[in-house]
């Protein structure tokens, strides 16, 4: 939750003044989203949502994120539009950072997900690669593979107070992954953080996916591993291959996956793994004892990916 | 800001089934309130607050702070209306804690009132006592003078960290203060903390006044004091007595201030912010270093304090 800068009236006012939405009428701090700060605004013309870019965004990153989202409306998949400025610019200024203004999106988003859901997510996570194909920005993963290590190397004074051994492990897993990564496998837009609180639904519908703010260019089959760890295990972390099966057969109706991303799914969800487990873990040393705010555990994706590690095949997750 | 409890789309879904606005569309958690969690809630009908009482606010305080926003409301104040469920009661359950729906009410509060806002907020809070005169309920204030020397007890081994002698001044001036606090002095319904955040304007104009989470059966005059000590200051803690002429001139046109309740301010005003020292020194010392939520600073208060202590007569407040 995150509310990190402050935004006064006569900051938002003066802002508003800038686009063509009507007058303020209230605005509050939300509790959603850990990078930025979020304010539900409630203007004469509806609900949106301004974001304020911390210093954890790159600045040089947000036109890639905005004209992905206006790139993918303009395709039909239901993500928040970016509001234009009377200039036709996304992106002001408020209270020193950068902010952009986008449409609000009705919708709830499930806590315990069943496979219908899942198999939801994968049909919208399909369409989301389809709609991204002729998207002509390119933004590496800065969160990829080559980041593993210089997180590793963030983690590792302190990592074993976590798990005794986590240290040591992640370090042999990181050179398995190294080996094995697969690099040619098709590429494209991935969401690369598409997790149960970026999807919402209203009734048994999939209404909408929220948060773009780790998209970028990379393996469309590493977004399917990112969404067989954070939509296909149970609270005590076993893999439910029902709802990998539900996400798998759903992705593969709207795009095909090829035998390679098939055969490579094991490793891909490992990756996928390590790569939540090292962004939880540095954050979770980073955090005093006792503060108010916890950082989510980062024991859950050692868990996912020793589950991973003893996966046989492909066959393994449903994909069958 | 707090949201201490995740609210699922279940767990709301079954607590709406119960009252008639309609189908859930939406809600998000606000950065809003630090006793209890809050939630903008998105139905077919319109927007509304949902408030889960945490801990710190007693279950039995709640008929009395929702019986009170809905007298008032009835008597013409603009504050949030607690929505009836279909049994006709203002309070239900949600996720184990006692949760109640309100309006919600659109404005925008003010980070740097001028005088003319600080007219309009002595307009409102004597409005207010006058409208909650015929007000049945009672509740005792739980952060009235009995209140400090217990919170100084918990403040006292440490609360010259913040700063050397503070304890001594706290513990001289609770003496003080007991021998020179007035009883008799009319009594009535007091807001108790009507700070700029709990005042919405929309333009010019005061919208609505919020959170009557610590409001109680007290001295009318000391709610002005909490005013004066709320509104009135500069950002370097300096007495600015046209704000405090202007708020204390519009009250005094709605519910006129008796002699002794005028001579009574200095004495009240140093009350007032003892209390909020208190506890926001109680506050801050609980919170560990390095937390990411830092609660508010209980040295604002220490020098208002002073600032009062220095005070020759009530006409130094304007009042004349």
């Amino acid at each position: 939750m995150a509310v990190y800068t402050d935004v006064t009236a006569d900051d938002l006012t003066r802002f508003l003044a800038d686009y063509d939405i009507g007058s303020l009428r209230s605005y509050k701090g939300i509790a959603e989203g850990v990078e930025n700060s979020n304010f539900l605004v409630h203007t004469d013309t509806g609900n949106f949502i301004l974001t304020l870019y911390e210093k954890r965004v790159a600045a040089g990153d947000l036109p890639f994120f905005l004209g992905l989202m206006e790139h993918l409306a303009s395709r039909g998949i239901t993500c928040p539009q970016p509001v234009k400025n009377r200039q036709g610019g996304m992106l002001g200024t408020v209270a020193g950072r950068p902010a952009a203004i986008v449409t609000f999106l009705d919708g709830l988003w499930i806590r315990r997900p069943t496979a219908s859901h899942c198999a939801a997510v994968g049909e919208a996570l399909a369409r989301l690669h389809l709609a991204g194909a002729d998207f002509k920005m390119k933004r590496a993963n800065a969160l990829g593979i080559e980041s593993w290590r210089p997180l590793y190397e963030q983690a590792k004074a302190r990592g074993d107070s976590v798990r005794p051994g986590l240290c040591a492990d992640i370090d042999k897993e990181l050179t398995t992954l190294a080996k094995l990564w697969p690099r040619d496998l098709p590429h494209g837009v991935i969401h690369a953080d598409l997790f149960p609180d970026n999807v919402f639904f209203l009734g048994d519908s999939l209404s909408g996916l929220i948060d773009f703010y780790f998209a970028c260019t990379d393996m469309l089959s590493f977004d399917v591993a990112v969404c067989l760890n954070a939509w296909c295990f149970e609270p005590d972390h076993s893999y439910n291959v029902t709802k990998g099966r539900a996400l798998l057969k759903s992705y593969d109706k709207v795009r095909a996956l090829e035998p390679a991303e098939r055969a490579a799914l094991p490793v891909l969800a490992r990756g996928a793994a390590m790569r939540f487990l090292l962004t939880r873990l540095v954050d979770w040393l980073a955090v005093p004892d006792g503060a108010l705010v916890k950082p989510k555990d980062p024991r859950e994706y050692d868990r996912k990916l020793r589950c991973h590690q003893s996966v046989k095949s492909a066959d393994d997750y449903g994909i069958n």
